[in-house]
């Protein structure tokens, strides 16, 4: 009985925190994606294929959230974009509390694009906002084309849904006609983007698109310290 | 500061809800499996795989875990195996508790071997005992070979460790040493089962090594029921 009060102070603390968070990202004119997915489905792989087209344009960070191991952050430093890594012990997913407490170790205010990628787990992260501009998800074909349904919160969540191993596809006995569309009957609003992060192909198609969102943003600020 | 104790409080309480759950099926003669795996890695796929070769010889029943739907229960009742649906809501994990109630709704005492298929996370429901006899979990080999590493729990807590979709693994780039060794390095004990839900590899070496772990417990029921 005692179990739903607790949840919710959680969830409104989490808010009051995620608020401040977006407060001092905005006043420092930092945009920040969450990036979300099951464990495997390609989030770091994704982000090395979009920092290297981007990582000359904008100055861009990355915070990883992991249970234990710096094996995702080592992997960002080895491109030459800054990041630091939280690791969450045994906590499924990142909050807007670790993030703040993150900010005191890693200076963030020198980027334009700051991205946070989150714990592989396709429930609970997208249940903690954490002051970010963008929600995207990655999620991996091969899994089959009912989990849209079976987990719906995230893929209700996202701004953007990323369809990654699109190389695998073929081999797995996924349907991807049914995959789309049951990714569209949970959001109908969100671009889905089928890419291989292996191959490549697609990813030219997203980053177009993520630098549109990104661009406006910038231009505005860039505009205003003028 | 409020947070741990209260964990502790939630962790406690479930093992003694796992203890008496252990109990019951005990004094009923009932094997226990948890299955574990993250979304789309082909629990599933395993469960319907074993059950084909099993369902003859064990008086055998399914409890469902998932967020919604009753989309794998159905599967397994198409099977003409008995399979109850526990929906968690949000919760991204089984606890002893949802086990405990489903008992009321579901007469496991009819079974020989009963299978509880946990919420797809690779985090969360190592963390709670059902009262099983066996965990074993499900691993999808193009998730990448680091994930023992990065997700050491369910690895180390499985008493066997099935790497599933071998069939997409040549086409996937993960090095199948590589895991195997990741996999060794967290949990030295248990065995691992290399298999294609898909195309039936390696099924038959899992069904076998099961039927001897289950075999012991069956035949000592029916000694002392003679």
């Amino acid at each position: 009985m005692h179990k739903i009060p607790v949840g919710k102070d959680i969830m409104g603390a989490n808010e009051e925190t995620a608020a401040e968070n977006r407060f001092f990202f905005d006043t420092h004119g930092i945009y920040v994606i969450n990036l979300m997915s099951a464990p495997g489905a390609g989030k770091t792989s994704l982000l090395e294929a979009t920092l290297r087209q981007i990582k000359d344009d904008y100055r861009v960070g990355v915070i990883e959230g992991d249970l234990v191991t710096t094996i995702d952050a080592d992997r960002i430093s080895a491109m030459g974009v800054p990041s630091y890594q939280i690791t969450t012990g045994s906590v499924c997913h990142l909050d807007a509390q670790m993030v703040h407490n993150s900010l005191h170790g890693f200076d963030v205010t020198q980027f334009d694009l700051l991205v946070i990628e989150n714990v592989g787990n396709l429930v609970c992260p997208a249940e903690f906002s954490l002051g970010e501009d963008l929600r995207v998800m990655v999620f991996s074909t091969v899994e089959g084309a009912e989990k849209p349904k079976k987990y719906p919160l995230m893929f209700h969540e996202a701004d953007a849904v990323i369809l990654n191993k699109m190389d695998l596809l073929p081999h797995s006995g996924v349907s991807f006609d049914e995959l789309v569309r049951n990714v569209e009957d949970v959001n109908p609003n969100a671009p889905i983007f089928p890419v291989s992060c292996r191959t490549g192909d697609g990813v030219d198609v997203w980053v177009d698109w993520l630098r549109g969102i990104i661009n406006p943003r910038s231009l505005s600020s860039a505009a205003s310290a003028e």
